[in-house]
């Protein structure tokens, strides 16, 4: 039994196959007439961006336009003057074979990216080794594992899924997945998501325990594979599947019915998103609005600020796609987590308590912060756009970024161009401070979202991230329900929407909680949506103020859990 | 005029005196004799060592055994045999003379020092330099400054005080001192502090703009010196010098007075430490107790963890010198802010929200807790020592630690050993889920001591040390007064005692409030109480509640603390 990262949900039970590729071997070799080899690279590259055009036209058809992007990404690179003009100076410069030319220049890339550490670059690296791969086999006439053709009932096993890998895949014949390298967002999981393949990444060493043929259980929730599991477990494990299959049927009953507990309480089930793009997935979970929009994609990964036209098309694609429904954009959350040279931020010595998120944006009025509320105005004249302030402590912050929008609301009233006349600014609650003061602060914003990933982080005074603190965190410490209660109360008293954001709001452990505390909006990643529909139309508010009232009377977090799973089995 | 640093208070006016020693010439030569050079760098090392411990003895009797301890220091570097080791090998090794080897050895240990970054290591780097130009001196025949025979009124100007210039200083000559380098916590700091010296540190480029001679005015509270300032502005300084001589003799007078407002309520007024040595302050200055023992300074800056007898050892000997006055010792509050390799600790991502205190002294109880609370139960048998955990967030904790301690108290009956029976055992309130809970924790702790500094810090979720949010950091800010107010009422109706030992104890800002509140206990820096028994004196509880229902009704720190600073001028 192996534990690894869970990637994918759901059970697959079948036979593994490897579909590593050979190591290709790579030998430097002196060559005599340049030019012709330069001739023989440019071939290669050409007939690689054919072949990946046409991987990410089948991707885009299979899986959808988001997936195809990582081989968009991969046909940039095969034609960045930058890497093939290198490749070129080191056939020409060093007379050497192109197969070589490319395995050094590709390997520099690579490494660099791998070296910067984090998952995203780690991802660079990644298409860095894929696309030198294609060339490389094109250069030497190597044909490629032919996934289209697995049979029925296979568990794909390798090291980690190529996007050209993936695109070969047929969900009717692969039941599985397993990679020894990978993350939650690596390109494999985000696949394998997309087409519904149970799947585990990150299992150090698998390939070496593992056998062509060999029976494979896998739990994509569990993040556990099995190999040549006994029959009573596979057995077990066939159940878990059907189970499994059963609740996803159920759950699509949910499309298109009203969030509406059996009391009568309508709850807006709206989603958390962080590119245009996911929008797609959350009309087909059928959500009923955006809780969350994060802007921070717009500024990562790149060498220079978004234009204000930039953020206001990616604002403008978001209202104009929820036609109508509360779109709740989040202003610039970053911070000295990362350092970001082009935006002058530095590593912070504690950036979760530093120099970040509203501090930063009004520190930064002109250049920042400016640009994109009016990127945010304007595209509010397509939809239902709200604006949300992150990270607020005091009074004066909110008061501040409101102040802004109000004089660049006239700038746009003189120059005549339309926004939303009444547009709402709202506030996350996410520090101690926002939850003491939320009496006062219910009654200047317009709505609160209770961002519990960071309010718990703030209360409990702990990193998340850090793996020797970690078992302190959880949102049903009763020190951060009492926390989540307060401001839930303090806005309902003024009349204000108060939203949760965090990753408490789709937690069945809490949502009877924030049900009876009075939570009116619940916001959270898409594929979470029918499930929480499911189980808020399932309760009544008003039975629940027992269960709540039960639950707030315990000291510690055990108490509360042990109660709360208690409650959750028989209910 | 120059803004620095305020190392010591008081109002300086005098005639500036460059003391900075004028730069060695130091010259590598050719030697033909290496034996004999070595010879000569070993008599030089002994003449140093005599100078030093006569300098030392000095300093003692004119200053206190700790500020000589600086010097002590000194004698422990010119004896330790890496650094005379290495300085011989490179004489006779590379056959130079022995300034260039004192030179070229102890600068790569002062900048090797200097670049680890805190000020503890910065201070090592200062102490290199000091013993470096003494022994370089000696071996080239210059003489030093002497500062002992300046003349009357003199305002001392250098890069930075070494220790040897320090001792030589005449309180009833040298009228202030003002130097570039340094930090509050400098020697110069310390030395200017303990004799009384009005002092300004950390102003880049100082000496570059004054001249010997130049009448020049510091104020060693507001951390400003202006050079040949007007007469006007002379003379203002004049009366300001009174007013704080004044004020100093008007407070002496507190010396043996209770601790009672005006309508009769008796508040422990005591003190914050780090050392035993501290103790001797607290006495001088009638500290009703020890509110605060910082107990890291036993782990710090040492290469093993400090035994379970040389804690008790420390804990015994502030416990008698108190005499049975009340001593809260806190357990060790030492976390991933700084790299301590024998402890295990490693750089968090984010310190302030990672393993630190009792997170990690529960991780660590064998090698870390227990000992610690052995030698706290021991040393409790010599006086009224009390127990403090700080940085709790859940019941938990708090059980934990008081379940070793009572585990500890078994053991120390078995073989016999004594220890207080009725040993008190509280918290520190820092953290926001502490304070939310405070009504569940006052069932349980024996007492709270309210950190304030630490609470605004997680309230506020601000790093005080980042300059670029530093701004948001105040006690006074509502949602941490809030936070406070309730901590307070919490203990209050369970009848344990609240104190606090926070920078905000002290403040006068405050102090109006937190006695309002129903604050038991005062903790703060030795120095600062005599002034706090005047301002609790002065007030009567009951009329002071007007003043924190106004204050409390604001929604911003701005209006607080106008409505203070009104209220602090009219009383």
């Amino acid at each position: 039994m192996f534990k690894g990262t869970s990637a994918s949900a759901g059970i697959g039970i079948g036979k593994a196959v490897n579909v590593e590729e050979a190591e290709l071997k790579i030998k430097r070799e002196a060559i005599t007439d340049p030019e012709a080899e330069k001739a023989r690279f440019q071939g290669a590259v050409k007939q690689a961006m054919e072949e990946t055009g046409i991987l990410a036209q089948d991707l885009a058809t299979k899986v959808g336009e988001k997936e195809a992007e990582i081989l968009n990404g991969h046909l940039l690179l095969l034609s960045d003057p930058m890497l093939t003009g290198e490749i070129e100076n080191s056939i020409t410069g060093e007379n050497v074979n192109s197969e070589y030319a490319v395995e050094k220049v590709c390997n520099t890339y690579a490494d660099m990216f791998a070296s910067m550490g984090d998952e995203l670059m780690q991802q660079r690296a990644t298409d860095m080794h894929d696309i030198k791969t294609r060339v490389q086999k094109i250069l030497m006439g190597v044909s490629s594992v032919d996934i289209s053709a697995l049979p029925e009932g296979s568990v794909i096993v390798a090291r980690d899924l190529t996007p050209s890998m993936t695109a070969g895949i047929d969900p009717n014949k692969v039941v599985g997945i397993v990679t020894e390298l990978g993350g939650k967002t690596s390109h494999s999981a985000i696949l394998a998501r997309a087409l519904e393949i149970p799947a585990v990444v990150a299992i150090e060493g698998f390939l070496s325990q593992v056998s062509d043929g060999d029976d494979v259980i896998l739990d994509g929730s569990q993040g556990v594979v099995i190999i040549n599991p006994e029959d009573s477990l596979k057995a077990e494990y066939a159940e878990k599947r059907e189970a499994f299959l059963k609740e996803k049927k159920e759950l699509e009953q949910y499309i298109g019915k009203p969030t509406v507990t059996k009391d009568g309480t309508a709850i807006e089930l709206v989603a958390n998103i962080g590119k245009p793009e996911d929008v797609e997935k959350v009309l087909h979970y059928d959500g009923e609005g955006i809780g969350l929009f994060r802007t921070e994609f717009l500024f990562m990964d790149r060498t220079s600020m978004p234009t204000e036209d930039e953020q206001f098309e990616a604002y403008r694609k978001v209202a104009v796609a929820m036609n109508g429904k509360p779109v709740i954009i989040r202003t610039l959350d970053i911070g000295g987590d990362k350092e970001i040279p082009y935006m002058g931020l530095e590593k912070d010595e504690n950036p979760f308590l530093g120099y970040r998120a509203i501090r930063f944006c009004l520190d930064r009025k002109e250049d920042v912060y400016k640009p994109q509320l009016r990127a945010l105005l304007r595209a509010s004249a397509f939809g239902n756009i709200r604006i949300m302030v992150p990270m607020v402590t005091c009074l004066e912050e909110f008061r501040e970024a409101k102040a802004l929008v109000e004089e660049l609301k006239k700038e746009l009233d003189e120059k005549g161009i339309a926004y939303k006349k009444d547009i709402q600014v709202g506030i996350m609650v996410e520090t101690a401070a926002a939850s003491l003061m939320a009496d006062v602060f219910a009654k200047e914003v317009d709505f609160f979202s209770i961002g519990t990933n960071d309010l718990t982080q703030y209360t409990m005074s702990v990193d998340r991230g850090n793996d020797k603190v970690s078992y302190l965190y959880s949102p049903l410490n009763p020190a951060v329900l009492r926390s989540i209660r307060h401001v839930i109360e303090c806005g309902r008293k003024e009349g204000i929407m108060v939203g949760m954001c965090g990753e408490a709001a789709s937690d069945p452990m809490i949502i009877p909680l924030l049900l009876a505390f009075g939570l009116n909006e619940f916001s959270m990643s898409a594929s979470a949506i029918l499930n929480a529909r499911k189980l808020i139309t399932g309760y009544s508010t008003k039975e629940l103020q027992a269960v709540a009232e039960k639950a707030m009377s315990y000291s510690t977090v055990k108490e509360v859990e042990d109660y709360m799973r208690e409650f959750i089995s028989h209910s």
